[in-house]
């Protein structure tokens, strides 16, 4: 469905937002902008698209998009819950997104509303327990196991530049489909 | 140059920043990381490197790095001066890089060096201002013709999110120049 203009207009302007102390609400706005553009950039992509890999690209769109919800995943066990799940029983089933296929299966045929689900819940899940912490913990050094040399606020950045960096790499990446495929005159 | 452990370390901070109100700071701290991602996608690419378009891609690495420093630009003059300057005599030089060529000449022939030091000098004088505003600033909308919907925190934002985007863009311009051209044994 097309983003709404109020809901952009809304996103362009950071700032507090209920439920959120000061720094973590423009944090929130920020993956929140960042959400709307990856959504942007997806919109109406079939399966076959998902997965295609034009000549160049290593990882695909749906692949990308997969990735993205499994790192949201991996923070939240770094960043909320002091531990590194990467090898851990929960994490198995997101290892494949987490590498692109490097370790366990790569993403491949799903759908764009299977894969957007999966953005939305894990985010929702960020978003209830980053409620429940405020600015001053945002300046604390993770504990977990790898994770430790950052900061909690610079964990859910890099989240976020993680998710623009690959949305930066959909757009390009559906260009490439759309010079491959021109549309049916 | 490679960039330093120490100096990543520190980048994967964020906080307060000596000479910046708390929440500029936090802004310039996310900025600083992703230029420093920047510089390491970059680092050593040569001018005919910098300049290639591998199938399926429509902007070189060069134009992209040129057009973060014209993005910074246009944002300088949209957010501190309060004028659109894209039709402006002071922005002509930057058109090219800010279109990807669409408008003006297509950045070409440009070594790192020199695209770096534009990025520098551009980045130092956005510091320079930001250093001369406050966190209630922040929260105020742009007066610039098309750029009044947005307040400053998401102006600033932006202009780091575009990087981000196309770092990740060069990320995978990178790896495919790599395809093309295997390295000699």
């Amino acid at each position: 469905m097309p983003i709404e203009a109020a809901e952009w207009q809304d996103a362009c302007r950071l700032g507090p937002r209920p439920g959120f102390t000061p720094q973590i609400s423009v944090l929130v706005g920020m993956m929140h902008y960042a959400r709307l553009t990856t959504r942007e950039a997806v919109e109406g992509l079939s399966v076959q698209e998902l997965d295609a890999l034009p000549p160049g690209f290593s990882n695909s769109i749906g692949m990308l998009l997969a990735h993205m919800a499994a790192t949201d995943r991996l923070y939240q066990a770094a960043s909320f819950e002091g531990r590194s799940c990467f090898e851990a029983d929960d994490y198995a089933p997101y290892v494949g997104a987490m590498t692109f296929g490097w370790k366990g299966e790569p993403v491949r045929g799903r759908t764009l509303d299977d894969l957007l689900a999966e953005l939305d819940a894990t985010r929702a899940e960020t978003l209830r327990q980053l409620a429940e912490h405020d600015d001053d913990w945002l300046t604390t050094l993770l504990t977990a196991p790898g994770f430790d040399d950052m900061n909690q606020h610079w964990a859910w950045f890099h989240v976020m530049e993680d998710e623009l960096s690959h949305r930066g790499q959909i757009r390009i990446l559906r260009k490439a489909l759309a010079l491959q495929t021109p549309p049916v005159s």
